[in-house]
């Protein structure tokens, strides 16, 4: 499988992955290394900054693993500047997943203040990566104004519901120059798979691994649905057809013994 | 994983898969030994039953690779029984994988003489896996029959369209004793995860594989789909909710700075 | 809207309700009248048979209303064919929705013991109409054997779940040469509108109906959807695209102005 | 039916429409008031401004039809503001459907541009009905910024594919205060009345009727549709389930008789 570029940093796994609602660190280290995952989101929340033998930042501490702290909990560009350059003096990475969800409710993103930000932390030299709507027009604003990939939701996050918004997904992609990365719903390996299918570079699982009664084997599963969906990906997947072909042979051949 | 149990053979994979279309029997054999399958169907049809140098059969000769032998092109029950007392003689296995379909345009399996057929084969000592509509009453009937699994189908053979039976198939497999083995319309290995998702014991998939740009890397992507999707199965897949569950703290970490 | 013909009797509503879950057989009464259906199912059981009288009978008794009595309860072919000629007798129509589901849980129909009990009621000069999974190979045999319509399901009865078994009623509808009608599942109007939309001849609504808050009402939201789905297909509905096409002009006015 | 309020103004029919693609003035006419609408969008383009004559106009002149100005073809709010500055002069009316796309294929509604021009267009006097994508946060945002109703769509403009954001919608008129019209992707008249059972306050329809075979009958299958739809809506829809639930009685008559 092809590497995944992301503003010239090559992974190997196109499998991203959050911390939150693990029941233990420990468990979480165990679910993050079997996911294979090279980019991991924290919330800033969870760090203790001064901290410099923070507990979990010490399970996240693997030569693979890089960190993607992100905005969680602003409510405004402005709020959401104020946290990248925060998390970028505590973690020493000038990535940054963009976030910001004024509504406590569906978690939903805010497409103007988000434009907003990311306008904001280009020009302050951060990688951004912003979490938005699976909008075919935002996504493209976002990549004109420097965004380093797009990450627009399948579903409200924590959801499981899947590719939701499948037929934007596709659209996405097809006009995106810049990794589209499919964040929020994705509920098991299938919904994984299905992403990478379409041509999705990558997708960031959280919920449906820390909350699985074995949050390590799924972690694995969702590591072999990445995989799947994007080998099938670059091995030129058929197109579905209404009418059924036959796989045998059709033609009786008790007429023929 | 725990490994599949049919009629008292074991299976460490989850993958069947069929020999039709592939552009040659070299490409078929290397998909096949990429897909890891133990269990492959052949359609009597290809086989010269007296040659005992067939070109197909010696690309199937290996060691992990059980031959299904189908009686695909028959229309009724007494031609079904008759094709799978040939097959049985010239392949030297009683395994039948029993199908009847007297459409040529849609393929669809008859469900009448399908069950006539499949309780004399299960009288005549035979191992008999029939492909069926997903029809929940029938499967029952079957397994009542003594059939050693069922095979009900996702969408029309060769369609790729997935499991657009969906809501008979959880029905299916909430009441089956046997296996329940998902057989036409997998076009992905995303359909083949949540066929496995759902508690399918194994899938079937044949033409996904065989017309893909590149089979082999198709057959090993489908065998991580299945993989994927039963470790999900066994770890504990979450439920999907309707609203919005945040993976990230969302108290504004700024408030409290 | 051209008028629906089964048996030759011609119908102008092409909503054929159920007696089923009403409060009361006045609501029920109401409901249908406003249905506007003349076609109305009802089961034996609700009857009683003896005598003249019977209240459900009585609120069932209107010019544009037919019986058509059910075999809902009967496990068998042979209990299918004594319930259909008592039905008869008590009810003095030879019409004869065809039901026969052996499972308590899922009341799905049972393929096999359908066929057998069809071909036997049609021998006996019944006009039989069964209600089936929705399997395009069986809905042909019944066909073949004569029955007057097919009525294949949607959905589990009285799930609401609407026309989950779209891909084979399209099929269904595709190869027939008689009436047919979509049976269970049907939740909505909206449901009942996309199955005539397809080419259904006709629906049966009854849950839905019956347990809404106005249930009469709700009888009326039917006809509407109903008569609305007809009159699309007839006025030939357009296929979906997969690109956008504007309704609108798109070049922009300004530079013209 | 209870009527639906806009800014004060009462409408008796919840099918607005639109004029583009019609074969003909005279056709489209006809199929308008097959319709019933009272609200109808033109396109400032189609209108030939300073002749009081303009053959479209004429043909919507009548009582019931109000004219729904929109901005289709500018790219940026500036040009949107401007555009509703013309056609309230034009056209004697300060309501506007505010629709900027700036990507001549997909036709998708920017977000931030419509805000923008949203929040003046308020300031400026208007009744502004802003055509945006179903991103809940963004139809909040319009709401507090004084919009009459938002127009989420419900597939691409034109593709006829139905409410493929209807996980989105639910939310949208969930949290809404204003109305919500479902604009853009309603390709018949199930989708609809799916639209209206799930709380849609008003459906735009303009391709599904003016490309169908038969305009005016189409138009009226809306009318039914809509009606349909939000007849059920008041009447109480059941919830879905998953288990199967008789219509009839299901303990065997023939053990009691």
């Amino acid at each position: 499988m092809e590497p995944l570029i992301i503003a010239g940093r090559e992974f190997y796994s196109r499998l991203f992955t959050g911390t939150g609602k693990f029941s233990s660190t420990e468990m979480m280290e165990n679910a993050l290394l079997a996911s294979g995952s090279e980019l991991v989101t924290v919330a800033l929340k969870r760090v203790e900054m001064d901290n410099k033998a923070d507990d979990m930042l010490r399970h996240l501490s693997h030569p693979r693993i890089n960190l993607l702290p992100n905005t969680s909990g602003v409510r405004t560009a402005k709020e959401a500047v104020y946290a990248a350059q925060l998390a970028r003096e505590a973690l020493e990475t000038n990535w940054i997943k963009l976030e910001i969800h004024p509504d406590p409710r569906y978690l939903m993103p805010d497409p103007v203040e988000t434009l907003l930000a990311a306008q904001e932390l280009v020009k302050l030299g951060f990688v951004v990566l912003p979490y938005v709507h699976a909008d075919p027009v935002l996504c493209k604003r976002l990549e004109d104004a420097g965004t380093a990939a797009v990450m627009p939701l399948g579903a409200p996050i924590g959801s499981n519901k899947g590719l939701k918004t499948f037929d934007f997904l596709e659209i996405i992609i097809a006009q995106s120059n810049i990794p589209v990365i499919v964040d929020a719903g994705i509920g098991s390996p299938s919904h994984a798979a299905q992403a990478m299918e379409m041509g999705a570079s990558a997708v960031l699982v959280n919920t449906a691994i820390a909350v699985a009664r074995n949050p390590v084997q799924m972690a694995a599963a969702f590591k072999a649905g990445v995989e799947a969906g994007r080998m099938a990906y670059e091995a030129g997947l058929p197109v579905s057809s209404q009418q059924a072909v036959a796989s045998s042979p059709l033609i009786a051949f008790l007429d023929e013994a």
